[in-house]
């Protein structure tokens, strides 16, 4: 039974030079629309449901392209509104090997999204129509109006009867110097609302300020996800454990933590050729999964191989279908499918 | 000695999508022209024979690009007629690590080739000018009207006392349901006209319907393909055993059997560029051999390492000469050549 | 006051060789889906409407990727169904001076469209959700069973008291020998059913077998197209004159019959990029003006500056919204606006 | 004799849409780096002559892109310093015919040079070192601490003797509502301090507020600017008046007031195929006639056919040399040079 | 009833900028293969004959890539041989409106053509398999190896009863200071050889050193070119007056001297894509009329018609039939063709 | 305490088909400009030092490109002068997996590098500026000319008491039948004037014509180095042992032979992108380690560290800084930089 779902955030113009050019060696640029919300709006609705986004757009070309490229991925925009000047965009290199992927950021604080005024959305259209919305750490590093409006989407959400959806998604490099401390307070305002949430040990001992004595990586999830879930009645936690090979493979471990038990994804290894978005993959796969009253085993699996297939196609948003799941989920690499 | 070798196949045109994306993320194409019968005809030119293709192009814009693309890769186009009015033609996602290649065509039922009349190819004095001719289990697959002149011309260079080779290449999903019980009499037709015959031990199981009690697959094709040559006295059987490895690397394998004895290739392990084709240089590279009079082992290796190559060429089409597959067979990975 | 409408016909994947080369000299194509009902279904989105295109694509990646297309223009969806198994598709290479442009159709008989089984459209569904459906005489041409869902929907949507419109568009090569006879009963059937009909003073000769004493072009139009107003009961006839330069430049005066008088637009003459589907943005202008309570001054000038426009940007499919056409409509030509 | 001539100036990347489609339509976009004193200081280079550009870049991967372009340009780079976090950035998708091109800028005020702080210029080190500075109005519209560096860096190099040049540059969208009104005493101030200007008519009366009674373009200019050129004591006025065709030509006409008198370009009537920049080059023109001590009538004659050329290139950077030039002046429409 | 004709002469390489960038802006080129003997014996394949091509290449990539490109373009390569080092090859920057195309070229005289060596060529073989052979004046220029060749060869195809056919196509900047000294033995002793030959008023007067009183060129021509045909037994002299416009036209009129009658064409007006290689398309004509019996008239128009459709084409090489060919001679410039 | 080095060197183009076609293939090209002292001077620009070219270049659009190209990298052009008429070029096409990469040359002997006549370069104003200077075994290989101004440069520089640096970089092809003899006399000449010498055990052995009963690789080198290093009052021999693996990784270890002792970096193993010049980034990481007086552990894997970066990067042309390197040298495979 598909479900209806809005992700609210910012739509980031990606400017990739092609091939492994820097920008100092090329003079050209792909482009395409993506951010969290789109990524997560998007592949819930490649798994059947229907997908919103809740989010503004300046009111010229810029905003023009990026709601046609957000309707070509088949989202819903409803509730995108148009006004202010910019759209918040990022340039990126790629690495080869050794060699690391750079991202480089325009100024996000000025675009459309970011200084939405009061009354930009209408919590309560959005709220009763909608059975789930998803939220992420990387907007609410933004600014106070963007968190208002965050959080009384959240709770407009809540009393309506949806369920509340947050990625914790802590990025250092926007937060700045004490961003620990500056993030505090609003995660866990925002973990009070929220019934699914994405995180790991790491972001419990860094944005949460908790402590555990366990060294282990695995021994620091069971520590500590568990006191999360209770303080704050989290029904469903979940995330990823990756690793990092030299040769351009990485490999990926998915868990959740539901009714105090962790259920744990086989682990997967595999090349890699577009990185960005494989988390929100993963997110909309253990969502999909709660939607459609999966087992958490079947629900974790199917949200690491929709990761892995993130992975092996180009460009932020997962373009995978429910069906090119499942087929991940049970084969070995194959021959050309004719 | 070189010889002259004709192919009979359709041409197909062959649509891209550059990189990695999907037909419903990129809005460009790359397109070339190939088929089974086109890269036996080209590979063999690039060995030093001359290559002809039969075959029939539509009389319009997209008959004259193949046509001149054929010249490109070295065929002659002799016996090549024109009329009808549409051109095969299949459209080739890229796959990435574990996401498969996936290949989409187009009704190839309704191509100049596939339509083409009684008395379009002129049997006389194509099956008097050459030494061998080429055929394709994928033409088999086609129609009656098709099989009629496969059947025809092989009975033709047969009378000749041309060399016939037929390559199995049996597609499932050109057969559909029962495919196997319908292809059945069809291949034993071609069997008994074919000197040369390119399958392997499942071709004998799923087309021929023969069975054995072995379980590996290198018993099966030692119990089966024997009987094979003797039951319809082929001179040559050869054909190739493939594995895939999860890292974009395959394995080959080759093997031939020759006056009752089996001779193996090499088995080479290598990273794979375009798979598409490759078959068809191990074929090439067979025939090659038996033309040149090689012993067999030279033959299967020379032809494993053509095969080798064309997964590292881009297109369909093997473009190595006889002198880059020496080098192939002899030489570990090298340094620029400079 | 924006309207509903929807547009029934054929997408067509358009594949078109860049800048100025032959198919022959190429190796790459830009691709794009377009057609009459998603050119015009797309225009009316950016004028401020809601969109549908009822139509049947192949559930494999050409028709993913025509959807996704398709949302991308605006067009909204919930009447395309999906099976069968092609998409049609031409070939376009453009011309340069008194080169002509050429276009070369694959078999679009065989297309997921143009097979659609009976009941392959919820007749009733879609007819109570519009306000108008617009038809074109290409789908007309296909085969029976299209034209009877064609006749159908157009039945339908007179019975809920929706606004029919028919654009003749008759295209010689598809009707082949003797089509104008085959022909003339159909287009009856459907002049018969419509309440807005794109047509000129030649349609009515060659289609409707017509005859006038006239001599020039604009008293056969006079004579003429008031007699089919009149029989059919048809509120607005509308069309243009075109006129082609040698110089990549054309002229175009557009026209409307309605309530027996004739307006006609300026007649503008300008600079070609891309031709094709700038007929399909004239029958949008007219439409948006009818469905908007134009004046028919308004109307005329309206859609031959849509048309215009169309000229001027690259595809089938017009880009413009109403604010551009307004623009274009009061403008000469101008700086760059920055 | 060569001089030494800088440019302050901000450095913007144009990202430009290929072709003529629109942001909405590609997922493609050509890069460069540009702006007035990018321009001025690489048209300056190729005329043979030592230009150094005077701003600030990012000290990021985004600054070294523009860094390298400027070298590429010829452009020596010892006056950029390097901090903030942003650089300025326009789209730009191309027109055709009566459809306009659009720029979309970003937010530009947040950029490395619009945010250099108090000291980021050696003021004592550039003024020592070079023969003549470049200003431009947009530059003028940018906020007070830019103004500031500009103000200075002027009287510095006015205190060592060197040219002070200006080119008016006003573009109404930079300044808001009631810009005439704001830009007036800014305007006054950078007149006050030039030895050289670039202004029309049009400028004269809008942006300083003065009336004439001339109706004719023509007049206004014989009874305005020998005003200006006395009440600021401005050696060299200089502009042009340009004429769009509906037919991708432009018609240019350069004067220049020098000593009390008039003196008229030829008018040129040619095609366009890079409108942007050919304002700069056209100042450079004129820069470089007065630093080589051309007779007025060669000068405005060099400016115009610099500008011409400009038109004739690609990207927003004058590429021609002075022999280019020369050879535009004395020739008409030519064969291949071979 | 089509003939057998070869071209001597070079392949050279042209490497294009794309669009309308210089060498110093792009890093990309678009290369193709050409000559005058390429395109000449490519468009007489084009017209139904066997066109050859007589020329050397050398053993190496470049090589391989340029035999392939002649295939493709329909040219038999029985007569090219392999040897040498190097290809020539040229650069070509597209010129906009009034700035001009420019061509800068390698070291030609070091190609593998220009330094074949005695008895490259089997001249037996290629006059005894001929009907008519084609030379052109920049062969001419190249050094005294490749004209022993080059005369060797027309002497050996008179003797076979072959004609012999030279373009003068007088290349200022391959003969140097004193260049027409030097050209004018030379000259002479092709046309002691030729019976057809392409040469106008100016190419008499200076390549032959004779004088005229007239002051008008079609005054020079009726007096210079009876007295060439008259002194060296020449049946056909052909060739073209051009006039280059401002707005990126050319006006073009062919003539033909035969019998002591002059044969003028239309004279034809139109847009240019690509000049170069139009001359070959022109000369290739009149060989075509002539093979062809056509008449006069027949054939200038042809000829000229030809021409002009070669300006439409990218590339140097003619792409049209003889049919395109005819349709252009009847035809004002059109709609799409679909 | 940046320094300042020139390098020696011609710049050659770089021609390279795009993905993995052979020039058979495909119809496009990227172009760059490099050589061993172009990346030399460039990789010393970019850790902070100025590096100057002394070269010649052509006056045409081809010499413009390279120049600006050179100054896109940082180079410093005042010791490049212009004149000869030819560029060396060279084709590039990559190879896959077992397939090499070929490279094809042009003619460069009739460059304007290669044709520099006496007195070309200021040398005494070349040395008195630059603290050191780097010569490449590939211009010894060139002619009497080139060694002329190679030699008479390095004794200038000397006198001056600057560094002089040689990279023996003996290529086979360059100096044909009989090479080793005919290099040794040159190779000692240089060898007596150099202070930094790039050098291996193959080298001593082949160039040198020196002989040692060690059979190990390491124990070649250390037999034969010390001889060298004293013979020749050398104080800093270096250079790097690599191994090719099979699947696109290769091995890398440096080393460094000062004041009597050896040094070795890290043995780094890593994926291949472009492997040509990588062998300059070595010899210039060891020049910048030499000049910023670096411990030799620090300078042989600092150089090692921009080898493997230099593999990973497009181009010839290293294009990492001091702080890239250093990195590199620290870290393992990482996530994306954001």
């Amino acid at each position: 039974m598909p479900k209806t779902i809005a992700a609210f955030g910012e739509v980031m113009m990606r400017l990739q030079v092609p091939g492994f050019d820097l920008l100092s060696q090329s003079n050209t640029l792909n482009y395409s629309f993506s951010g969290t919300g789109v990524n997560v709006a998007s592949a819930l609705s490649r798994f059947g449901h229907t997908g919103y986004l809740v989010s503004r757009l300046p009111d010229n070309p810029l905003g023009d392209a990026a709601l046609s490229s957000l309707h070509r991925l088949g989202i819903r925009s409803d509730y995108i509104t148009r006004g202010g000047s910019y759209l918040g965009l990022y340039f990126l290199e790629n690495g080869f090997g050794m060699r690391p992927s750079r991202v480089t950021y325009s100024n996000r604080q000025e675009s459309s999204f970011n200084t939405a005024p009061k009354g930009t959305y209408d919590l309560e259209q959005i709220a009763s129509g909608i059975d789930a919305i998803h939220f992420c750490g990387i907007t609410l590093a933004m600014n106070d109006q963007v968190r208002e409006h965050m959080l009384a989407l959240a709770r407009a959400v809540k009393q309506h009867g949806g369920l509340v959806v947050f990625d914790c998604n802590y990025r250092p490099s926007l937060w700045g110097a004490e961003g620990y401390v500056k993030a505090k307070p609003l995660y866990e305002q925002m973990l009070e609302l929220s019934d699914i949430v994405f995180m790991n040990e790491k972001d419990v001992m860094l944005t949460l300020g908790r402590k555990t004595a366990a060294k282990e990586r695995i021994d620091q999830l069971y520590d500590l996800l568990p006191q999360v879930a209770a303080d704050y009645q989290i029904k469903v936690l979940a995330g990823t454990h990756r690793h990092i090979h030299g040769d351009n493979r990485h490999s990926l471990q998915g868990f959740m933590l539901k009714k105090g038990a962790f259920t744990f994804s086989e682990k997967l290894t595999f090349s890699v050729h577009d990185r960005i978005g494989a988390g929100d993959a993963y997110a909309s796969g253990i969502l999909h999964g709660e939607l459609s009253d999966y087992e958490p085993e079947k629900t974790v699996n199917f949200a690491a191989a929709a990761a892995l297939l993130a992975h092996t196609v180009s460009g932020d948003t997962p373009m995978s279908s429910e069906q090119d799941v499942f087929k991940a989920m049970h084969s070995t690499a194959g021959d050309v499918e004719r």
